[in-house]
């Protein structure tokens, strides 16, 4: 895997809408897929702050690279469930989103997402998800 | 309240991001407000089916207007939890994004959002709320 | 179906501690299936108060009776992920715990569990989960 | 803190039944309590394997452990939302349960809890939770 295949896969698999977020793919492990998600004025609700629906929309995203990256190929699959916590508000930074495959069995994957200031690091949001592999 | 109220609230309390998604207000009863998501191609994934990430910003969304109703008008809040299930996909239609609020407290609020096909009222997706009012 | 033998599924496949709840089958219809959970001391925590333990353990194998219900038959199934809201105590009263099968297809099915106060009819508890048919 | 106060805390907080799950306390650090679930036919569903009612039990009770070491007190708090993942099957083991605060603010704490085989330290199980600090 390399992260051109992995970024390659935003523009092929995924909505419009959903692309303009953004997303960077940064590095990868065995397990896990981290993207950036940049500041910008499009995601930030009053206040500067990086509105939810973009960090769920992201979590949710760099999950599916993450399942594309312990597969080493892209599988269709599905999002049944996915549930997610705000810690507290991202303001005035980027996020670096962090997606982590728990376990992939035949017919369902399990991950857990974590997003972190790109400049404090702080944990703002963390998602859990279950995804049915078709 | 009335539907122009509602619906004036999305551009000003929502990132442009957000606002893209073209939810339009249809109606709202005590306790609950029913938001029209479009059918459009920014928001399709591969196969015409209504990407999950629009269906979790609209659930969320619809459900600050389902408070802003409850209270008749907009109190500050921010989104704690938001669990997602995606019973089946949406595909060749829009859909109906019907938020309601079970429970608003002193600090806290619950809400429950059903999403249903626009032309076959099919529930396609369901989700769970909390919310901290500040 | 008959609530004899929705109740003489838990004996059958449930552990003894999750017996220790008292659930007694009270009706059902095509989608769902309502048991009341008792009030009992071993239940409450300090104040009188419903532990919430016993209220998700009483949501998820109240929807194993569901589905049972919805199949006709047991079906060996693995609860997969399940939600649960706390909208408020319950205290001085039992349960009734209602579930409801959502959606079952071949390989997931969905529900949701509502528990309301056995004498005010008040809601205090909400779940949702997601089980794979074995 | 120390392991005998953390121990103390479950007979005097918590119900009867949910003090039958039998969990000591193993260990603890800054931010988490360890807990071990023992293996018991009193939990076990057909086939031995526990049930995930106990699982999610075990979780909740772990993570009020949490905050009390969090605090170094106990502090009345309400369980808001738990989402728990059920990832595999646990049997012919005990289970170690570790609950770890991610964030604990005035009003609201946040937790993760991962159930690892007490003997294959695989995780089978993982839950976040919401607490309302009252």
């Amino acid at each position: 895997m390399d992260n051109e295949t992995l970024q390659s896969a935003l523009p092929e698999y995924f909505a419009p809408w959903v692309q303009a977020l953004g997303l960077k793919v940064e590095s990868f492990d065995a397990d896990s897929v981290t993207a950036r998600l940049p500041q910008h004025p499009q995601l930030s609700r009053v206040g500067g702050m990086l509105c939810g629906q973009a960090m769920m929309a992201a979590a949710d995203t760099a999950m599916v690279l993450a399942l594309i990256n312990h597969f080493g190929e892209f599988r269709p699959c599905t999002t049944v469930q996915m549930n997610t916590s705000f810690l507290k508000p991202l303001a005035g930074q980027g996020g670096l989103v962090q997606a982590r495959v728990l376990r992939a069995g035949k017919s369902l994957a399990f991950g857990e997402i974590d997003i972190r200031g790109a400049n404090d690091g702080k944990s703002v949001c963390r998602a859990s998800v279950t995804y049915a592999l078709l």
